[in-house]
């Protein structure tokens, strides 16, 4: 029997999205051995016949660039989430757990992500730890890259959020970027043009997901870098970047979400919610496709994917239209993977490693341990440099607050909306704890604590007593990692996240679900910011400016060092 | 000194082409260490500085689909004669020289090309021999692919020209695909359309350069290949492909010329051209210089090439208009390698190895030799298969002629244009020789021999008496390979091809007048065919209809077999 002869094992027909033509038209698919042996206008003999009618049959799709652990999910339990919205791959930049547990980390994800039928590629996190002004667990070096590279999930590295470091010529970076030689090598540079720019592609940097207008991604686009959009959960530039897909598709552009959240990805979806965002920006829907399926299939090298054509893997969304894009059946290698938004494909069973669990080292704590003490007024006010939170963004301004003063004790001040900030180092035991104030989170009372801290993920907690911080850490620390709402004596809601401190073994809408109930909890507490976890998974993250908190203590970003929360100008109790 | 700060070798200003954003602006090329730096509007520091005025900037051409061989020049000569038009790298299938010297003929290409700046990357022959019905020289199987494809300029699998056997599922064809996997498979599919084509790229083949209609292309394209238009010396497809380049650039096309002659290298030049006919066709001159730059080096994943752009090689070509695309300055490397059409950049001095020469293995031939005997009458005349030549084309016709037989011996008849044509095997010393007649090379005298004779190139003769066939036969013998025309006892003219019968070891200037001459010669002998001598090296291909001849035999292409040159009936002397 011929190989032009053979005899499918399923022939689907419907309307086909040629990605490569740029075109539709009602063809005949067929699969055989989970890849795609024909595309024509003729039937063939096949096993099995699905005709789809009047719907669309597209590339599955592929995620250029995403930190599955912002999902709070496991990928296995992300893959059951998002592959019923029409995904079949994503590329993974396992940062977040790189912080905290290394090498082993990283290979968790990789194991636990062939648990299912998403295919799971990986960067390898190329700034790890991201300062020196913090404690991470664990360190990403030379020797660490090498070992990973021979990985085959491994495609290269990560978004180099060093640019300062690439543009100086800082040889620590660029030596990971030359291990990395042959393979993709993922940027990030927001606002950086001109001739820093050229320095930093030069250095060998392929891509860019920062551009925050279009101008910025045209000159971007233009020196050779691909864009990456993105429309996450956190960031979201199609608005303004879809001016860059103007006419025709630009040759180098694809959509990616970079972080998305478990109660996002089942309330709205995936990539599916990012064609639709795409279409309602007025992009063509066949260049949304593209940018979402052959695009970043051609920036990976991923040859078997991104489109449906001969050879290709037979990885399938069908759609209802090309404006709602609501995915009826998925195909991963050939196989009915997903049917009517319900995963039919199975989890494999797999024991989670030890070594990515019980990553909370460090001691109790006491009430004692959180107390700032001024160091001249017993009583009376001081004026100390405050985290100023702003709502809805990442960056923070310094601004200078008086607090009072009793019995040599800094405290919080409802009134002035300051709130206590901790960062307690939980990796190697230190007992490091980092002390200071923020304000604008709102808080009359109880305490947030979370595990949850970019970019080391020490844990970091805001409330208005020392008591109720010393409780709300504490849980952490006796549910080996999560999120914590505590209110007096109470703990009121948890969410336990016991994979590295950063990541549910439960599924999306578990997750999805203590989400909603610890934003309650915190609300009831008088926080006012939509995503309060969110907002204080932030405030230890010490290369956004302007102020921030790591357990080495305050950090001056735009200084890049520790300073003293202490203004200076103390006085005696007064206001 | 920081690396965005850093001084550049040499600073470009002028109208620069960008591939990426297909826009032309007056800009600032910075160079270093053979690398762009720096693209800009704003002047950096830089040891020199060279202001081109109103002319135009471009990545330095490609070309994606070369037999080198065809030229008659050696890699390095055809280097020091394409440089001075703008080419800095080609992607070189030595299939001809593989059907001789094999692997070591292909080791001869890497070495000779580099000798010369200009970037020569090889493709695997994978049809050596082309077929079972001739005598090749050597045989490219597994074991030699793999030897191979260790070489980093080896960059895939070369054209695969079996494609039934690909479409029917012949194993030692898809083998030598599996070998290559990862790598870059280059296709030949002329014609091949519908489900028999997506069978061929199912198989893993990625691109085609055979398509002579839009249509064809269009369907290729649609299907995931990519589509090489060709224009060289031989096949001219750009004014009907130039069709699929309709609005804006199709992403999967580029330019290539598949062969290109001395004398049309030097006359017309080599991407330049077919720039230039690009543009004649309507073609967007920006697009057309993407089909040649940005588009290969996207294909064969050459990573540094195809763009002026940071962190690309300094291949560069500045030309005086997008019309003409007259190239004034070639750097490569950031090396001025040529100017105003003049080569610069020396040869490297190398020792051309034994193993390439002296590949004419048979002894010296007598008339005896070549007689055809007729196996029932002494004197009449006897119908023959006979090979007819279509001007211009590389297929025949098969037809019937009647040739006068004197004293047993069938004889050529200048009357009817019919000639006898021999093919010598000449690679083991079989002594073999295939013998048979060819109507339409008009010779009325004299005989034409050659040792380009595709695929296996053994030695071709046509002629119109044995004395003559085998002057000119023992003459290419003598001088190790060649092309040389014999007239009576005289040789009137001749081109020594010492490198493995292929190729000259002298310079474009000396192989394109000893062509002219050659073909002065043949037209003084009668032959009324515009290049005699490339017709002849298309007698003895039997891949291509309908009736050729071999070593082996006169073969019926279309049934893909040896026949008798005796067409069954058979008369005693009447007409």
């Amino acid at each position: 029997m011929s190989r032009s002869d053979v005899e499918a094992d399923l022939l689907l027909h419907g309307n086909l999205v040629n990605v490569y033509s740029g075109s539709i038209s009602e063809s005949y698919v067929g699969v055989k051995d989970g890849r795609v042996i024909y595309i024509g206008e003729n039937r063939i003999r096949a096993g099995k016949i699905i005709d789809v009618g009047s719907r669309y049959i597209l590339p599955a799709y592929i995620d250029g660039h995403i930190h599955i652990e912002s999902s709070l999910l496991i990928p296995s339990q992300f893959a059951v989430t998002v592959i019923p919205r029409g995904t079949c791959c994503v590329i993974a930049d396992p940062h977040e757990i790189a912080n905290v547990c290394g090498v082993e980390g990283i290979e968790f994800m990789i194991e636990d992500s062939n648990r299912t039928p998403l295919k799971v590629y990986f960067m390898i996190p190329s700034c790890v730890p991201a300062t020196r002004l913090e404690t991470s667990g664990a360190e990403i070096g030379l020797e660490e890259i090498e070992h990973l590279k021979r990985n085959e999930q491994i495609l290269g590295l990560g978004e180099v959020m060093n640019f300062p470091g690439v543009i100086m010529g800082d040889e620590s970076v660029l030596a990971k970027i030359r291990a990395c030689e042959g393979m993709i090598i993922d940027g990030h540079a927001p606002g950086v043009r001109g001739r820093d720019l050229c320095a930093y592609i030069a250095a060998g940097i392929m891509s860019d997901h920062e551009s925050i207008t279009a101008d910025e991604a045209m000159e971007k686009l233009s020196l050779g870098m691909w864009i990456m959009i993105r429309e996450g959960s956190t960031a979201k530039n199609l608005a303004e970047l879809s001016k860059i897909v103007s006419k025709g598709c630009p040759e180098r552009v694809m959509l990616v979400t970079d972080d998305q959240h478990a109660d996002d990805l089942l309330a709205e979806g995936h990539m599916d919610r990012v064609l639709r965002r795409a279409v309602e920006e007025g992009i063509d829907p066949i260049d949304a496709v593209r940018m979402v399926t052959v695009k970043p299939a051609d920036y990976f090298g991923l040859r078997r994917l991104g489109a449906v054509a001969p050879g290709k893997s037979a990885d399938i969304a069908i759609v209802n239209n090309l404006k709602e894009f609501k995915a009826e059946i998925v195909l991963i290698d050939g196989r009915i993977v997903a049917k009517d938004g319900e995963y039919l494909a199975g989890v494999k069973r797999s024991i989670i490693k030890e070594s990515v669990r019980g990553t909370v080292h460090t001691s109790e704590i006491t009430p004692e341990d959180l107390k700032i003490s001024s160091p001249r007024i017993m009583d009376g006010w001081v004026e100390v440099w405050t985290i100023q939170v702003i709502p809805d963004q990442i960056v923070t301004e310094k601004v200078k607050c008086k607090l009072p003063v009793r019995n040599g004790n800094v405290l919080p001040n409802a009134k002035n909306d300051t709130a206590k900030i901790c960062v307690v180092e939980r990796h190697h035991g230190t007992g490091r704890i980092g002390k200071g104030f923020v304000r604008g989170f709102g808080l009359k009372r109880g305490a947030l604590a979370s595990t949850v801290a970019h970019d080391s993920h020490n844990i970091v907690a805001v409330g208005m007593s020392d008591d109720e911080l010393c409780r709300a850490i504490n849980r952490v620390r006796e549910i080996g990692g999560g999120l914590v709402a505590a209110e007096g004596e109470r703990i009121i809601c948890e969410l336990p996240l016991p994979i590295a401190g950063l990541m549910s073994d439960r599924n999306a809408e578990f997750v999805a679900e203590r989400t909603e109930d610890l934003n309650e909890a915190a609300h009831s507490l008088g926080c006012n910011l939509k995503s309060p976890f969110m907002a204080l998974s932030f405030m230890a993250l010490p290369v956004i400016p302007k102020l921030k908190i790591t357990d080495l203590g305050l950090v001056d970003v735009e200084k890049m060092r520790l300073i003293s929360i202490f203004a200076g100008s103390e006085s005696g109790e007064s206001t």
